[in-house]
């Protein structure tokens, strides 16, 4: 018999349930509430998100944890169950009032940081992310206590389960030390080519029904899902029902249209999630970095490749007609182009891990109390200098002000960008193995090997396997960040 | 000392924030998702409904009611208290699986519907409809048992607390007697009118612009709500955030104007219900009918009226340029013509109280138990002879399937779009005595008179007061239909 493990399938589902809710609203919040109904929606997202918290910490559900595990069950029954535990383990420890106070907390400082960022507004910001900081050192204090993690390893292993800051560092040490000459030699190459620019206006429909286009190449199930539009593009919905957005730049397609393709990657990870187990835990995707694997094996690995930019080429000519910029060598270039700047959502996949490597520097030390909210401007300008050479003094908009997680204490999120790149460029590569015509098929316009290998290697095993399991299974070997750079060293300097 | 009251309070309010989420993820469902998240979706919002009526009928809130009674509390509380315990005696006579039953079937049976209608499907759709029926008939009787109300009285009771089938039937006995001849003697006098009809296409943006110009003269508040496009137009969201939707037909803009100018009235309701009580019972709308008089207030007494009308064509002009169909006398007519046809939702206010009498007399045999589901059609297309002189046999679309309201089992609804029109020409004609001026004022485009004595009378009350009280209060008698019919006489045979 199974009744603890039946048990507990029917409060994860309700469970479930609720997230459908909070998922709808919280989109909702970003893509059509008026201003004027954010106090509202916070204090309805903070009580729905205290009662899922009383639901998942009731001792009851502890017991059933218990007993489930001395239920008969299949290895299935016990991946599932595995989930369930660390679902509960993470909620068990943290009390209802920190929970609330960081929901609001975390609201409210986003709320503001809107109008904040606009108006580069470092005080207005400090005041309301100084609480944020608070709380989530609170946390991640608590967390490490029942874990016996680092403060901030507790905090990491929400988003990427196993993961360690020393492990991090080895990996970031080694990206330190062949980036930045990585970089100066692509800068170098690049230098000397020629580049014709693309010539906007670029309208939002017809931008729009570009992305639908390429949406559609790439499998988007639009009977569930759809694409919007939000200040910061992101994926989210139920996988019944993904929601993804983007924004428009009327100069600039391009940025609009891998945002898209980004999102998609996501999205269809979300949609074939396994089914059988909807939900429960174990449906859910693997992690962060493995969510963020899909992305970028859609937008950097697939869609930046020269196979797929042939491809997406008449796409682009059928909306916007054709410009010198579109055609042969050029439009590679300007999709290969590398360019280290402010902004890390823009930034080139090359100079993108010094964006992460930086960010997760402040925020270890900010979470183990080595520096407070108010020294990041300075840390923050003189790593932008030193990695990759840019002044940001006084600009808090498109310095540390820019990124949106903080804002809600989502301390621990920013490593599993860089993580999720090497295990595209990873993934990538083993498909390439397993199809020796895999960049033939995709020239053709044909992406069903790619979508077949990831369905059956990642997306129907939902978290099943732990992340070192679900790599090595799916490529022969646990987290290899060579691939990444060779990656890049083939793309770019080849 | 009110301790039971405060502790009501909060659970009220905690209710209230689990309502915000339904209601923005049934906006969402109605304008934004994707017809595969519905079971998703569905599932979701049962689980939420059957949550919310197992903290409404907690036997603690019962004894908390009782309490709170003996305590020492202001005349407001007072009021705050019977909303408080009506909501609860609605609730607790219903178990929990019925009220989970019927949002499934409610759910299921809506969304059916939306294709069913569109293939005239009725077999397919009596399938689904006879299981709502059935549902909704177990809950009048147990209401019936509870309240030793009859059973159609005990559903009117959820959207119209007080009004009986008996106050119904005299009502409309009267109007059934006058109307008929009324309504001949309109048609005849506009037969000998030519009228110049407006030449479309209207384009969907520039309709979208003017209804957004004129919810701005009508006072809607667009940083706590928004206006969209939903299949069948509703007022949605919460107080704070308050979503009206239309639909566009590309070659008649009157119909999305006049239905966003509707919906607008709702959302001014919403937007002015009392803020020192948000949260409670006593902040929302006093009834379905009230709420309805303030829509037809705007779209009928308001916006129909030769003044205003002539404030509204430069607004038309400016987004559709000069026509002879907007000149003089002609605009008027377009807006007053009277012309009975199958769709409620396009009727005229003149025939408009046919289709609400027929489908109430329906609805009540229904579930009184006087008639089946499956007896519908014929009924229908008796009374729509009689009343209307419209043969819709066979004609299910148009007929006894065009109307979403009982696919969800709102029986009791439908006499209150007539009891709103009558108590909006009831209001109207008390705003016109105490400001002789009004007219005039609004043929200039202030409409501040109006708005003012609106919020003084009607919207910042919420439900302190029942719906007798309030009226009174506001016109110097309750509900006299004979306003209504002076209005009408006035406005088409003066
Ligand atoms: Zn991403
Ligand atoms: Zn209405």
């Amino acid at each position: 018999m199974s009744n603890a493990y039946q048990r507990l399938c029917e409060t994860f589902t309700r469970l479930a349930r609720f997230s459908h809710l909070d998922a709808i609203a919280g989109w909702d919040m970003q893509t059509c509430m008026p201003s004027g109904g954010s106090a509202a929606r916070t204090e309805a997202l903070t009580e729905l998100r205290i009662l899922s918290h009383q639901i998942l910490t009731d001792p009851h559900v502890g017991e059933l944890l218990q007993q489930a595990q001395q239920e008969p069950l299949s290895d299935e029954q016990h991946a599932s169950l595995r989930e369930m535990a660390r679902r509960y383990g993470h909620a068990v420890v943290l009390p209802e009032s920190l929970v609330s106070a960081q929901a609001l907390a975390g609201m409210h400082c986003e709320h503001a940081w809107r109008e904040q960022r606009r108006n580069n507004d470092w005080q207005g910001f400090l005041k309301n992310f100084t609480e944020v900081v608070r709380l989530s050192r609170e946390e991640a204090q608590i967390r490490a206590q029942a874990s016996g993690l680092s403060r901030y390893d507790a905090l990491l292993d929400r988003y990427e389960p196993g993961m360690t800051a020393a492990r991090l560092d080895a990996i970031f040490a080694q990206v330190k030390q062949w980036l930045p000459s990585l970089l100066q030699q692509i800068i170098e190459k690049q230098r000397s080519q020629t580049l014709t620019e693309s010539q906007g206006p670029f309208s939002v429909e017809q931008q729009r029904a570009l992305g639908v286009d390429v949406m559609g190449l790439l499998g988007f199930d639009f009977n569930h899902g759809r694409l919007d539009v939000s200040a910061h593009p992101f994926c989210g919905g139920v996988p019944d029902d993904v929601r993804i957005t983007t924004r428009y730049n009327e100069q600039d397609f391009l940025g609009a249209l891998l945002g898209i393709i980004h999102e998609t990657g996501h999205a269809r990870y979300e949609q074939n999630l396994p089914r059988q187990w909807a939900g429960l835990p174990i449906a859910e995707a693997r992690s962060t970095a493995i969510h963020e694997s899909q992305s970028l094996l859609f937008e950097m690995q697939l869609a930046r490749g020269t196979p797929f930019l042939n491809v997406l080429r008449p796409y682009v000519q059928k909306h916007f007609g054709d410009q010198n910029a579109f055609h042969g060598e050029n439009f590679i270039r300007i999709n290969h182009r590398v360019q280290p700047g402010f902004i890390r959502i823009d930034a080139d996949e090359v100079s993108y891990p010094a964006h992460v490597i930086l960010r997760y520097e402040i925020e270890r030390a900010l979470i183990e109390g080595e520096i407070e909210a108010g020294d990041i401007p300075e840390i923050w300008n003189k790593k932008m200098m030193d990695y990759l050479g840019l002044d940001t003094r006084g600009n808090y908009r498109d310095g540390c002000m820019q990124d949106i997680h903080w804002t809600d204490g989502a301390f621990g999120y920013f490593p599993t960008y860089t993580l999720g790149a090497m295990y595209a460029a990873q993934l990538f590569a083993a498909v390439r193995r397993c199809h020796p015509s895999l960049d033939e098929n995709i020239a053709h316009g044909d992406l069903s090997l790619l979508f077949t290998w990831l369905r059956e290697n990642i997306w129907q095993h939902g978290s099943r396997f732990d992340t070192d399991t679900l790599i090595r299974n799916a490529t022969g070997e646990t987290l290899n960040p060579e691939w990444f750079r060779r990656h890049i060293e083939q793309r770019y300097l080849s």
